[in-house]
């Protein structure tokens, strides 16, 4: 593909990646996206070349986003304590600031395809449980008496946050899990690694 | 409506709510539901004119299940720390047993309904604020330091479970969530009322 076909498909992803972020990747049709794009169907056709095909590549460029926003900036920290905290205050941060338009891609597509196998589903899941072994990773490393209940926590509570202000529009949800999260962080020990 | 309608249309919600819960309201189309049903579509709009009125319908019977399952059981037992205690084994025993045959009707769709604004995103709006409402307000009455923080941990830690249960099948969700959510009440006081 020609680099002008590359940027057109990425072009296309970011917006499809918002579209799922808030409508779900059910409804994120080749028709639906062609609208937004302005382009004609055929010309996402030539892109994508079935739903499944779109789907996929929207988790992705989804998954591309929160690395880029999340994972890699944190990895620049120090093992330990410092990474663990630059996870916990770059992964709210993200959710704070409505990287994805719709609110969190994975919160809203996990919920949505846990009922559907297939494909897609374990594309999600694969993501998400990447997220969870790094978080339970850093834990460890961070000194965590418990890594695995640790990430658990911190992953829950982030999602908390983030369905409560989508669903009340509710800035305090941030405060409530920055406040519980820097609870955890707090009784988790000196930051020494393990 | 005569007595055997009723039951007909108590039936028919019951296996909206089910669906609902795995695959979403949008999904719950008259004729997806006339054929889980084996009726005809013509008798399920005598029931229901409309798609927004059966969602309407679908979120007050799932509302109907879980004050059955989970909200009138604790309100018989004495108010403060017991009624806390009550309310959180209760809804965690609700999710883990997987009442709504989908995971959590409320996790799925709110979820799907945050960003679709309407008469069914304010239905499903009220019952969780309900929900959080009585929480906190029991948080309190069982001496939490800080009862709206404490109603918001204990949420997002057992949808945390639900989702991690749904998404990956992992029992050991609703352990994590247990540890949690033990630890919180024994730090949240005597159980004295405040």
């Amino acid at each position: 593909m020609s680099t002008a076909g590359l940027r057109t498909r990425d072009a296309i992803l970011e917006r499809a990646v918002d579209l799922a972020s808030a409508e779900g990747l059910e409804g994120l049709t080749i028709g639906r996206l062609a609208a937004e794009m302005e382009m004609s169907k055929s010309g996402l056709f030539r892109h994508f070349g079935a739903k499944e095909e779109l789907q996929l590549a929207t988790v992705d460029a989804a998954a591309r986003r929160f690395v880029e926003g999340v994972v890699a900036p944190a990895l620049e920290r120090e093992p330990g304590r410092p990474r663990l905290d630059a996870l916990c205050e770059l992964y709210l941060d993200h959710l704070e600031s409505q990287v994805f338009a719709g609110g969190c891609f994975w919160g809203a597509t996990a919920h949505e395809f846990d009922d559907r196998p297939g494909a897609v589903r374990d594309a999600i899941r694969d993501a998400v449980a990447a997220w969870l072994a790094l978080l339970t990773e850093e834990s460890r490393n961070a000194g965590a008496p418990d890594p695995e209940q640790f990430a658990f926590e911190l992953q829950a509570l982030a999602q908390g946050a983030n369905l409560r202000y989508r669903l009340f529009g509710e800035e305090k949800a941030f405060v409530l899990a920055r406040t519980a999260i820097a609870r955890r962080l707090a009784a988790a020990g000196s930051g020494d690694r393990a």
